[in-house]
């Protein structure tokens, strides 16, 4: 198809399309005459992934740059392939690490109590997990932001989180080993990361509506089997 | 205590701590002569809070502006301030809409899908939440973006998903019921929904090598066809 064809089926404009194969984020076109090139069904959905992660994963056109090389280097094996790939979904780490450099020398003592609890859920799940992580650091950084803004205790729920987070782990990668062809694993497996974390954000704020609807709704304290209501409301 | 020990206890500079002032995020000092002015315990937490929302949040001035407004308004009942508060807490959405927006008449037909879809996980859970909630519209636009690249069978695994969300969610609240005081309830939520948001993600990159590993990994493959596959128990 033409510029114009892809442009139309994506969305993304006739520009941007340029510049995104001037970036080397898109491959070029086969030129069927000095002016003009051709582009197949690879170019939609290659553009469709990069409108993923730039608009709903938010991440800067140099992370996508590093995640597509990564998806195009045919050479390693899958588990390592998909390790570099998810190395690169952590913005919320660098942005948290930021805060945690202007906060001076008070800021290591906490770091060294989030890394040990960091450790401590690692080693109660029996997960597997590289050492330097960048998860884990971006873990580390917000158990700290928790601690300095008072909510240290919020540690007690952590279990929950990891428990909710190995489900929801498996779920994925079972869902792309049963569906997904090896060539396409990890493109599957950034895009499964990335909007897997809106998808799972959004589901958690409109659990907490029904949470906090029965925790301190007029309606609540029904007697719902599940969880401590506390009915001294509001 | 003065404006230069607030800024060496919080790590925000005092131009900083000034700008905020002014722009209303942060309550003026107490005025103890006519160019200074004195500060209390509750601007430290304050300043933690904004800090926490910008690096570890990454919400804008303006949306930092208005949960504050929500926190500091004491005429609101508990479930709806809390519901106001939240809902400034949807950035994904936004970046989401955006791309939806480029992407013409083609996308209305998938949006009516992922809409039927969030309404079904909605009822299938008997979750109370409110018409027009934007978290809502937020899951909407991430599996509208997931058809769009390839992904509409992810559809497959969105009760792992809500199944967890759903327990992650309820131990926040009864965190939040157990811990804090009431005057708080807002401004914990807020920080717990954000900063909760980079724990789960993080912890769900590191139970994504674990079951990479355990799937793909030179060691894994070891015959399980889909359940928690753990030689070592967890």
């Amino acid at each position: 198809m033409r510029i114009g064809e892809l442009s139309r089926r994506t969305g993304v404009s006739v520009p941007t399309i340029k510049f995104y194969v001037r970036e080397g984020l898109l491959p070029a076109g086969r030129l069927t005459s000095p002016n003009q090139a051709s582009y197949e069904e690879d170019h939609v959905r290659r553009l469709r992934l990069i409108r993923a992660l730039l608009d709903v994963g938010g991440l800067s056109l140099a992370a996508i740059r590093e995640v597509i090389a990564a998806i195009d280097d045919p050479e390693q094996p899958v588990h390592k392939m998909l390790g570099e790939a998810a190395a690169r979904l952590v913005p919320r780490y660098e942005r948290a690490a930021d805060g945690r450099a202007a906060d001076g020398g008070a800021a290591e003592g906490s770091a060294a109590v989030a890394r040990a609890r960091v450790e401590g859920i690692i080693a109660a799940r029996g997960w597997r997990a590289y050492q330097g992580n960048p998860a884990g650091e971006a873990l580390v950084a917000a158990l700290q932001a928790l601690e300095e803004v008072g909510h240290g205790r919020f540690a007690e729920v952590l279990d929950v989180y990891a428990e909710a987070a190995e489900r929801v782990a498996r779920a994925d990668l079972e869902y792309v080993a049963r569906n997904v062809a090896r060539e396409d694993l990890v493109e599957s497996v950034v895009v499964g990361t990335v909007l897997g974390d809106a998808v799972f954000e959004s589901l958690r704020r409109l659990a907490h509506v029904d949470a906090s609807d029965r925790l301190f709704g007029r309606e609540g304290a029904s007697g719902e089997a599940s969880g401590p209501v506390s009915p001294d409301g509001d």
